[in-house]
């Protein structure tokens, strides 16, 4: 009987698995409870209405067209039996495994306050991303219906909590919105006048960053409108705006790029998780006490030459390949791989147009060269040459007049926030 | 002061209206609940997968940025006072004309069974295309979990309700769905099985066709899988199926395309109206006792040379570039332009890859040739050079390899229906 494999989650580390075990003759079993494969980092341009949702996003069964040894199944997982082996699904089935591999990912965390979700919305799915998009547009719409001068200015503050490369990001794009793209449209208000806070508790941006770019990011989002406010963490969030420290400042639009929280698979294997519920793994990236059952991406806590591998895509990629790897060794009775080593593939992040951090061990990029280099490198990411066409002339238009595509409220009631 | 004009719906009939008013100093209001405007021509094929939203609707106030004489609001009209000339939005602020723009199309009608629009849909907004695109991918998806016959049967089973274009285009199109994109993808049900049922009350498919053109759309879609139902109407719609005449058929998904229903701006305008809702106007388009009130497309019933003229997108544009005329007219103090005269474009629709067919007066037009005009002919209309050159993209890989590129089930809930 073929070696049945459960992938649960077809992210970048699922997928690059389910890729490693081509040919390998086992029976694959891809579970997912979306349809989609999602391209994470160019989401906050789904978001920010440069992009359409299915320019970043590919319909799983799509991609194993061609590999008869992989069913997709759209199910929620709902629980692991390791006793037993087997998978639970939220229709009650179970699918039995020999090996298991769960790349189940993350979700943003707000700390202990998770009331300030529904104010605050993160930013993981397609689904949050068109929320996003529409709070945003929906903010200047109702700033140009108001005709209370405090409520237009709470309409017209955006603020985003958390300088990461998403904050920063989102932060920086928002200000794209206002201040080259929107102009010209609205007749009472003059959106280049919004104000886009940048919120981070840490004294810094793009800590990830060394301080050079980190300056440099500072400098190009402020030339851009963004005003950054560092070194003071958010101590509430409500809907009519944040304090930051014990300062309020009235924002009807606050997106969280804070923090995440890996999704609970933890707490369906039963094992021993970090503060952030991320599964603790052995150097084969499988749980400790169980080498059928690997946990790979941001659900995993991976440590690589005695630090955290961060997570990122790259690093899920690299950890799907190399659970592809062990079991094949396993398969044909060879000698396990070496322990997993996570290689650094650099640090990338845009401010805006033109202008892009690179960090790759001792070099360094900024500018505008770095913002093609990062524009072209996600081309080359992306999958398919379709999606790269498209994505390569929505870029174009917006960096060319400033006008993104993807401008739609679309929902039953287009009031409605959420 | 400048003559105030009041515009509602930004549909092609409020829209060619405004465009036709540009330079003559009037302070133009244009009022829409969405922020987009949108080509419906095309709306199914969003519906199928093979088109974004982003695609085919464009943001109202972008297509107004240079237009400094037009205000655009996002708002729903609740009501409109004659005798005061004012229009009343849901925020409660209401806007006073001089001269007023009622353009607010259909809505689905259900002949008075509403109870059957939760089971079958009707397709007239982006949030409707969505909708009948997430139940057709998940009746596939279903379909592939469930391990019951009978249910899967239902589940293969695809019922449109009215057979004018859209209803041809919508059958044709899912016929593609099946047939050409998904199989390969699925590993316990074959899509090519899936039955696609077109149920047309009348004798005939395309109604508004001449015979020979209905019987070779008859033979292209029958050739193409679908299966066509004619002569008997459809007596019951659940969630479990269709019953034509006394013929029950299990079919999970089921999408209506019989009939439209002008939106209720004949009640808010108290004026007459014909049994589909649509407020009767004078030659010059406006309300026989009251000439300060124009009627456009789909929400007026127009009578062109002793017809009445059909609630297209050509229809529409002609009706609001003549009320442009016409207040033009007006503001100079000249002749009233002749009475509304309906220039008939001809009647286009697709059945499917290389077949649609094309009446213009005596020519006829069928087949790939027929195809290619209509394909040519819609991106004509798109509005500027990206959406043309999207859409070109999506259509060309949909031609060569059937592969849609909008596959996309997108809610917080991937299992929940509507």
């Amino acid at each position: 009987m073929a070696h049945r494999i459960v992938v649960i989650g077809a992210g970048f580390g699922g997928l690059s698995a389910v890729l490693g075990l081509k040919g390998q003759g086992c029976e694959i079993t891809l579970i997912d409870q979306r349809n989609h494969h999602l391209f994470q980092p160019l989401l906050y341009q789904v978001a920010t209405t440069v992009l359409a949702t299915s320019d970043i996003a590919w319909p799983v069964r799509a991609l194993m067209r061609k590999r008869k040894d992989v069913t997709t199944l759209l199910a929620r997982v709902v629980g692991i039996d390791r006793g037993q082996k087997r998978v639970t699904l939220n229709d009650g089935s179970q699918i039995p495994y020999d090996t298991l591999i769960v790349a189940t990912g993350a979700r943003h965390a707000y700390f202990g306050k998770d009331h300030w979700e529904s104010t605050a919305p993160g930013l993981k799915t397609l689904e949050d991303a068109t929320t996003i998009r529409r709070r945003l547009l929906l903010a200047f719409e109702e700033a140009e219906a108001s005709e209370d001068p405090e409520t237009r200015a709470a309409l017209m503050t955006f603020a985003v909590i958390g300088a990461g490369p998403t904050g920063v990001e989102l932060a920086g794009m928002i200000a794209e919105l206002a201040h080259r793209t929107l102009p010209g449209e609205f007749r009472r208000i003059d959106t280049t006048r919004a104000r886009i806070l940048l919120i981070e508790a840490g004294p810094r941006i793009l800590p990830s960053f060394s301080e050079p770019l980190t300056d440099y990011a500072a400098g190009a989002l402020t030339r851009r409108g963004v005003e950054l406010r560092t070194g003071t963490p958010v101590t509430d969030c409500s809907e009519e705006g944040v304090t930051i420290g014990t300062d309020f400042v009235p924002a009807r639009t606050v997106i969280w790029a804070a923090g995440v929280q890996a999704s609970p698979a933890g707490i369906w294997l039963g094992a021993e998780t970090d503060r952030a519920g991320r599964a603790m793994v052995s150097a084969q990236l499988t749980l400790p006490d169980d080498p059928a059952v690997f946990v790979l991406g941001d659900t995993a806590h991976v440590e690589s030459e005695g630090r955290m591998v961060p997570g990122v895509a790259p690093a899920a990629k690299q950890q799907g390949d190399y659970a592809a790897r062990v079991i094949r060794a396993r398969l044909s009775g060879k000698e396990p791989p070496a322990p997993f080593r996570y290689r650094d593939m650099g640090n990338l992040a845009t401010v805006g147009r033109n202008a892009a951090v690179i960090e790759f061990g001792r070099y360094r990029l900024r500018g505008r060269l770095a913002w093609w280099f990062w524009g072209i490198a996600h081309i080359y990411f992306l999958i398919g040459a379709r999606s790269r066409l498209l994505v390569s002339i929505s870029w174009l238009w917006t960096f060319l007049w400033g006008q993104s595509s993807a401008r739609l409220i679309t929902q039953r009631d287009p009031w409605r926030r959420d």
